[in-house]
């Protein structure tokens, strides 16, 4: 198959970890400062750049839903928002583009121009996230969302086994310790008095959890596998095709869902200061999603978006008023352990 | 003082993780085997005899309680029970002298004899858990019994730090990780809808939950370190000084806090099948802990106590018809995941 080649092509793949075992190499002899490549210093500038912000916009993004809600209902239609973000991404990726042509000019890496043969996947992790959404409907059968939130959590294990078959990238025992433990810690995090309604969940829900979560991961899994089969393009092409796709995909879904509702009340109605920002973050979400994938991995995505479920928590308790339970603090005590195991686990291998 | 020369006597000091490393080294190569000194063998084979015999042991422990509380309220005076523990442990070391006097004869090692320097110390974890247990009545003017039951996993963080200030023995940056998720793991299998109590407990509810936690710990710590002392005196006769003292002390406590009881009905009154096996219990336990002393160290008695506190809730699903809780199961993988790290800590320093 063809994402079996991507280990061999890729260059680029390892994790936030690889460069701080870097970062503390050069602590420890100052002398030897100048002999690390300076390309190696900035490739670690720039995954951290794109794991903070990811960090950063998810839980903003979580925020902000929290107080679309409070303001009263969605009166928007969501496939018209999910294809203004689609198209926002684009536009991005193009603004970004044509700065890049000024300064390097036109190169085989960074021109718009593609084969069949390189776009063809592009649509996969669409249809794969299509399907999932529509699984979502019908989960809601067996399970409450209070408990779809508790299994949603399984997303984080089947990332990490993907990500080892299917990307073929080791991950060290104490990192897979590190990973359940993230799990465990994310869900724990979030319990409350309803929670254990979820053990109650029937044999069909377990199915369509595991499910959910797999196809899930693959899509996630995918994403990296595609951006990364490539390393030397340039990420703002790859990302304008993938967006491409996603215009099309939510077109179609527009065409579907809402084509009355939008043609009685038109396209923006229902849109208030929320709506716009919450598609901004949702844009600026995405595109450094594919970025954590390009510089860094799905591994450094599903704890960077761990952490800002917690940060969430955190920064609601002065927003909202919020209170944290002690279910939050141990929860959020084995996370950050997972976090620092995840990277001394690099370190000792 | 004293105790800070125990490292440098102890021979017998490593943990059970030391022996897994060594069984791992001997599976790798078979041959090898015959290179291995029987008594490392036999070393490895006591170590996990006396933990695996604590764990189940505290186990039963938690089990007869509960049956015993099923049963009806206590009816037999507290002081007599124990005054009764201590001298069935007594007892059983004499019993197990006097079949190593006839096999092996008297020694300097195993006689009963001893000099006021090896006994004055004895008496001070008993005056420690004395002091605890006074504490213990204060502690529920600020926290009730269920948060109490939550702040003693205190005990797990304070016996790792005095372990590791007292007896100057060194845990590795993974094996010190494990130790907090040991801790937070045993605090969420515990948590129930009423646990979020325990976080308004009162500035004074906190300090004498960290005091009790480092007597407790300290308490543990300084057996030990009485135990490890001399590394070649036979256990049965240290544990036999212990005891007496553990008797002399709960004779006063009789007649202090009982006194009119005893003498109005009877030393044995209210006493039970029930209590007769948890006297049982409790004696075997108490030489148990001794033993994991001598031969183990702290902190696999926190481990093996912590992984008896699971068992005993899986046992009580079947013996009492208990739900496991969404909070036990993760609580209990955070805790599985700790004793690996552990172990694996150890493996890789």
């Amino acid at each position: 198959m063809e994402y079996r080649k991507i280990k061999d092509e890729d260059n680029d793949g390892g994790t936030v970890s690889d460069d701080i075992e870097n970062l503390r190499g050069k602590g420890f002899s100052g002398a030897s400062v100048s002999n690390v490549p300076v390309r190696e210093q900035s490739k670690w500038k720039r995954k951290t750049v794109v794991t903070l912000a990811l960090t950063f916009l998810t839980s903003s993004q979580a925020i902000l839903i929290v107080w679309s809600k409070r303001a009263g209902k969605y009166e928007y239609s969501v496939t018209t928002a999910n294809f203004l973000v689609e198209t926002l991404k684009c536009a991005l990726s193009l603004a970004a583009l044509a700065r890049i042509w000024k300064t390097e000019g036109v190169t085989e890496d960074n021109r718009l121009r593609t084969t069949l043969d390189e776009v063809i996947v592009y649509p996969i992790p669409a249809v794969l996230y299509l399907v999932k959404n529509l699984l979502q409907y019908y989960i809601f059968a067996y399970v409450d969302a209070p408990g779809y939130q508790i299994l949603k959590n399984l997303n984080i294990i089947s990332t990490g086994v993907l990500y080892r078959i299917i990307l073929k990238k080791k991950l060290s025992e104490i990192q897979w310790a590190a990973f359940i433990l993230l799990c465990a810690g994310c869900t724990t995090a979030q319990l409350n008095s309803r929670s254990d309604h979820v053990l109650q969940t029937p044999l069909q829900g377990w199915i369509m959890a595991i499910v959910m979560a797999l196809l899930s991961g693959f899509a996630g899994v995918y994403t990296e596998a595609i951006i990364k089969k490539r390393p030397s393009r340039n990420i703002n092409v790859q990302n304008f095709w993938l967006y491409i796709f996603g215009m099309a995909f939510n077109a179609v879904a527009i065409l579907i869902q809402d084509f009355d509702a939008v043609v009685d009340k038109g396209f923006f109605h229902g849109y208030s200061v929320i709506t716009t920002l919450m598609i901004l973050n949702h844009a600026l979400s995405g595109i450094a999603v594919s970025m954590v994938m390009k510089y860094a991995d799905n591994i450094v995505k599903v704890y960077s978006t761990s952490v800002a479920m917690l940060l969430t928590a955190v920064v609601s308790v002065f927003l909202f008023g919020f209170q944290l339970t002690l279910a939050f603090f141990l929860g959020a005590t084995v996370v950050s352990v997972s976090v620092y195991l995840h990277s001394a686990g690099k370190l000792q291998r």
